[in-house]
């Protein structure tokens, strides 16, 4: 076997992942007014939804194995468990206690998002970017503390 | 001018649109728990959202002058009146008069916006179709009584 | 209720699934050149793949209960049953024993998962369109028996 | 073998194709400030472009030898002559014949582009729709004199 | 509220826009023999044109108040004022003056586009990159002088 | 001529390939049952396909007299023969002699890739980036040894 190709410098794995949610762009330090004006459309009372989409990469050295950067089956048991069936169908304003102080803005989904997958990432493999697309013209991306 | 192009059998446009709302699959006539035998995850109580793509799909002939099967321009007034400036960034339970009494399912949704735009297209074009994306697996069309 | 909106002329749902597999067009009624001449690199020996994109579209009334045209989880299970669990990570000429004696031309395979699914949707929801996206140019599509 | 599976009623294939280019919507009919009025910014003078995306859709029986609908290499070679190879990265008002005297909106691009392919495709099988996608908002579809 | 989530590391917003615009690679300084032979079909003399796709990424830290890394409805007005209402329906090469000495490749007007944004992005936020997708096949990016 | 502006610093250009392969997950070093424990479906006996995306990233100053960063038929011509015409319509195991002795994950294929492209692009332009779609959810991206 060609060792050279197999122990190798970093590969990098994109997966992505889909949920259907609701938001309200909302801060419980301003008025109603202040929210509007600060936020527009998105604060709405009701909250309003996007089909999110999330893509999570990993980075790691090629198994030699398995000549695979991470067991794919694991990563989607990960980041279902944390993520994906704990986001899906719900409001997070009402519904997901991590956005209770927190405005569930996609910037702050995305970084709540890194928080939660970081250290369940099985080494070698190591997270290195959650970016999530709220809608076809939005992405946001997260790399942690640099 | 070569008038058998232009005196021609009907053209077809299919023009897509954008809006983010939430909704609730929930039936008033039925109790919590049947809700959520019948509905699942799609009636968990704060609703869920989605980023719903519209096509609405006119058919008519060409006009000689303009070389087109209808102005875009009143085509896209007509649309974001009846439909994505009032359904955009809203809860189609609580914010939608037309669903009151009906469950926002996307076939109703779909269902309401012919029924919004049917009488308002400009002849001779006239509405063949409207069909919604709900998810990037789920696409609904109407197209009228037949 | 607006009755009028909910007892309806039929809405159509197309619902999409993916799987990965591979074929060979090759016919064992021709030689090998023969088959070479007629499929080129398509006829290859050890066969090639695809992510096939499978659109399911049935038509119906929208039911008064569930605002719905077809319960969306037994739309999958028949799908997943018929299709998708039997063809995904598969090679056509080898796996699967409808295939035994066909060429697994995409179109073929489009008309064997219509007959496969058309006696499965529960009325008064009916099948109306099989169609299957082989490549990002090519899509086949079958409408039964006319 | 299972004759009833290839001696079948009729296969749809979409095949779909590039091309780049510019137009100018401008009828000589009309002023330039006639032209204006009429197709606002799509008549500014030097014209715009489009990645136009071209879908041909032909119906037929499938061959029982090739289980094929129709040789895509052979339909590949109908389109590029007659279309894609005259109007890619072409200005459609200066270097197209066919538009000497018609307006090239995307409805008449359409249109001639059935026109010029209806005769060519090879029975059994038979051109049933061409659309040109212009934006990712909008798409025109012709399907012959019905 | 917990502040190590809202005073954060650097997090990237990519935001599309979309315009259809003309070019002609040519440069002045070669003959229009010369211009063939460097810039084959993309030379020919009345210009071709394109869906542009702009991909404009900005980085910055979380705003504590309003959950964002910039304000959208700014970020539109400053992209759509330099880029998109200058270049949106124009043919680069007669109707930019940035361009008149310019050969109007999808590199240039990608740097072009990051000089134009690079000082208006209101701070802390900052850009990172200018993307431009020229074709499904093609895409342009820069992020400046590094 | 502003000259700032074509003595520039590295732009990248993003080229987009696509070729319909197969594979099968498995190591010649384990048993049957181990490589089925291991990869799953991925290493069912007669493999499955996917539509391979296949995504070049080269950077490089902007050549001051064609305004591009590289010339597009010549890493086409590169691509092509390196990867593409090599792999087109191919099975991993059976058909390409470099996995004959490496598991053909798309992890390898891709670290294979850039490393049959490395050496042939054409300076001062240079390989950073080889990236392969390999579903609509994965992708992997490999960037040399850092």
């Amino acid at each position: 076997m060609k060792n050279t190709l197999v122990e190798s410098p970093p590969m990098r794995l994109t997966r992505a992942y889909e949920f259907a949610a609701s938001h309200r762009l909302y801060s419980r330090h301003l008025t109603e007014e202040q929210n509007l004006e600060l936020f527009g459309k998105c604060s709405y009372p009701n909250g309003h939804g996007h089909n999110y989409v999330l893509e999570i990469t990993v980075e790691g050295p090629i198994d030699p194995q398995s000549a695979r950067v991470i067991d794919p089956v694991s990563l989607d048991e990960i980041v279902n468990r944390e993520i994906v069936d704990r986001y899906d169908h719900r409001h997070f304003n009402h519904d997901i206690p991590e956005f209770t102080d927190l405005v569930p803005s996609t910037e702050l989904v995305t970084k709540v998002a890194w928080e939660r997958l970081v250290d369940h990432i099985p080494p070698p493999a190591r997270l290195i970017s959650v970016a999530i697309q709220e809608t076809a013209r939005n992405k946001f991306e997260y790399r942690g503390e640099i």
